[in-house]
């Protein structure tokens, strides 16, 4: 098979035309590579006038790019337009209708809407690749898919999101607060204006829910994920995880258990020593545990022009060559939905900080209240004195049940002497 | 294409027995994901009668794995024999003259005879897949061959053999001295009884000629590398190295340069905080440089029964899917062989440590002598005074040629006041 594979790439903001330079500057290899020419043979886009950088005398133009998911002269659209529904969705659904593959990096759209669009492409013997919407450069999906295709996976877990992850690193660095750390990374583009499906937890949702369906070749439904974002998260928890010997990281983290599957996203305590604690910045980096190949870890870029094109390329070079596997890694006929296990559920060590004032007796009221749930504390802070002031207080435990817990952080921060909601975040050793 | 894909497993020793196990313990998992069945149909060994905990009674059995190799009811042979030459090398000839692929973790058979292999593979249009060769568990052939497609590599290096890293980690741990430490090793496991393989740096350079072959689409020569072991790393050096913020770390390093390619194996000073600096014991690590995507690091186990039959198991779904590409990336027919680069002309920075008598004048003749080089010295240690007596003194230098500093390492080690030669180590700050 040497004739070209037709590209049409809807969208051309930074990811769209980030492809079109790799196609543009790496034909060659790329061609060597596949066993024949990538080309990028239509493109679409809001603006036609615009100079991006990029030689578009060669290529169809599609106001519409619906329209040109349905022409017969291509073979694979790229949909790089974004957003779980509306245009990027109908592109994708009329790609496959039309009998093409479809390669995105759109989680949203795959985390809402993958399932359906599975059952599509399946039906229509095309391929749904999706290299890029998690981890950005990193090539878990293929790593998962084919690398670790010999193991049952138990848990696969990571730093999903380089904004939170960015965000965290440089609170710690500098010691500020979340939302100047937010501010400046807005200012750097590390963050979008409208920050929340970062720093909310949301986008490394999506990702986990796509990470999970294919570690675990079962849907995950979106809905049934418990997420947490990083804006609770102080300058204060910061200091004391130091202390503690712990870095604090926003994880996704998908764990199956006997009774179901744990989907989570939240921040984390990890030790310092462990790997994915030195993961700064706006790296990425995934854990997968397999039962023959143990733990493997993978890091790199997590988002930007450079790495994401570099996946979907990716994705289009397998789709070149021939390379064709099931959109979760086994056939979606036969897929079972994901249990999910209850947040209440999760078992595990815990820190809690507590805003009280400081007096006898109040530390007893808070032992008593943990005690009361069977919760044992594994260490207790308090820096300094300031008697009838507030001080902050913090605690580890050993491992009890998040039901527990919570009934525990209920009736402490009831007390009076306990000026603020409690603060908690869970102590994580799963983390390799 | 849903007949089985049937698989003849030519030698039962440790990775052997390791595929047959993940063949029959997840012979569902596999079937789905593949698409096909994925059977274990014949096997060879030298001795029939022993027991190795999986079930042979449906499977055929031959006593020469070259009459196996030809047996026209086998799809895939297993190459699980080892060795660069004799049976292994035959076994392969074989299958590929009769028409099979073949899947191996055999990096001394294919680092001296891979090209012969590979274009003797394209010849008969079957795949030669070496997923297990290079890192173990870690899928590091297809996250070069597949994941990063997309870029031109310009470097790639790791830590790729467990042996050195466990006994690195050891010595650092322990403070104890090599030898006391192989022994451990050897006792445990981790060393084989003949360690030269593993400790000269061998392994690590069989490893990495694949690795070039892969990342730049070249042939790389193996015997143009350049290869040390760690035998000459002494506790001392360690010491020094956590003084100076270094972990020593014995990295397999290939590098495209416009004159050619580096491709060397030697210990190596890497800064304490970099990722790479971070992975301990027994496990590997190989980070690449893609133009588009950055770098990434891929982390996991570097060897073991698990690990290394998922890598092989991998490499069959690969094949029961129908996925082949070209053993080095691209087809063998147009592949360039690899200019190497000479270790002379290596541009770095040293640590340089030597046993002086303790008097005056003779740290003058050693920065004389490096001056002479146009080697500037950026930082010298020495603890404690002993006058008249031996003691250490440590030097590391800035950026230098590695033949001016090798002339310098002459000279000094000429001077009368110089007791033992001169040992050097390079520090290597391309380490992610």
């Amino acid at each position: 098979m040497t004739s070209p594979l037709r590209i049409g790439v809807a969208g051309l903001g930074t990811v769209g035309v980030g492809v079109l330079q790799i196609l543009e500057g790496h034909a060659g290899l790329l061609a060597d590579r596949a066993g024949r020419p990538l080309v990028a043979a239509a493109v679409s886009a809001r603006e036609r006038n615009r100079d991006r950088g990029v030689d578009l005398s060669a290529v169809r133009w599609y106001d519409d790019p619906t329209a040109m998911a349905a022409d017969p002269e291509i073979d694979v659209v790229v949909e790089a337009i974004g957003g779980s529904d509306g245009v990027a969705r109908a592109v994708c659904e009329q790609a496959i209708a039309s009998g093409k593959s479809v390669v995105t990096a759109n989680k949203a759209l795959l985390a809402l809407h993958g399932e359906g669009l599975a059952r599509a492409a399946e039906a229509k013997g095309v391929s749904l690749a999706y290299e890029a919407a998690v981890a950005g450069g990193i090539p878990i999906i293929k790593g998962l898919r084919d690398g670790l295709a010999a193991n049952r996976v138990s848990t696969v877990f990571g730093i999903l999101n380089g904004t939170c992850n960015y965000i965290l690193t440089e609170m710690r660095d500098s010691g500020r607060e979340f939302g100047e750390v937010l501010a400046d990374a807005q200012r750097l583009g590390y963050a979008e204006a409208d920050p929340s499906f970062d720093v909310d937890g949301v986008d490394a949702a999506h990702k986990l829910t796509l990470l999970a369906g294919l570690a675990f070749n079962g849907l995950a439904d979106f809905d049934t994920l418990h997420v947490e974002g990083i804006r609770h998260v102080s300058a204060l928890d910061i200091a004391f995880a130091d202390e503690l010997g712990y870095r604090i990281k926003l994880l996704g983290i998908a764990h199956r258990l006997a009774e179901g599957v744990e989907l989570r996203v939240h921040p984390c305590m990890v030790p310092a020593g462990a790997p994915i604690a030195m993961v700064e910045g706006v790296f990425n980096a995934v854990v997968a545990k397999g039962d023959f190949v143990g733990e493997v870890m993978m890091v790199g870029p997590g988002a930007g022009r450079g790495p994401t094109a570099s996946a979907i390329v990716a994705d289009l070079v397998d789709l070149a060559r021939g390379f064709a596997a099931p959109t979760l890694g086994t056939p979606a006929r036969g897929l079972e939905r994901l249990v999910p296990v209850p947040m209440d559920r999760r078992r595990g060590a815990y820190y809690v900080r507590l805003m009280v004032v400081d007096r006898p007796g109040v530390i007893a009221d808070v032992t008593r209240l943990l005690r009361d749930e069977d919760i044992s504390m594994e260490s207790f802070l308090q820096h300094g004195r300031a008697p009838g002031d507030a001080v902050p207080v913090v605690m580890t435990t050993h491992e009890t049940a998040e039901a527990a817990m919570r009934r525990a952080l209920e009736a402490i921060g009831a007390l009076d002497a306990v000026l603020e909601p409690p603060r908690m975040i869970r102590i994580e050793t799963l983390a390799a």
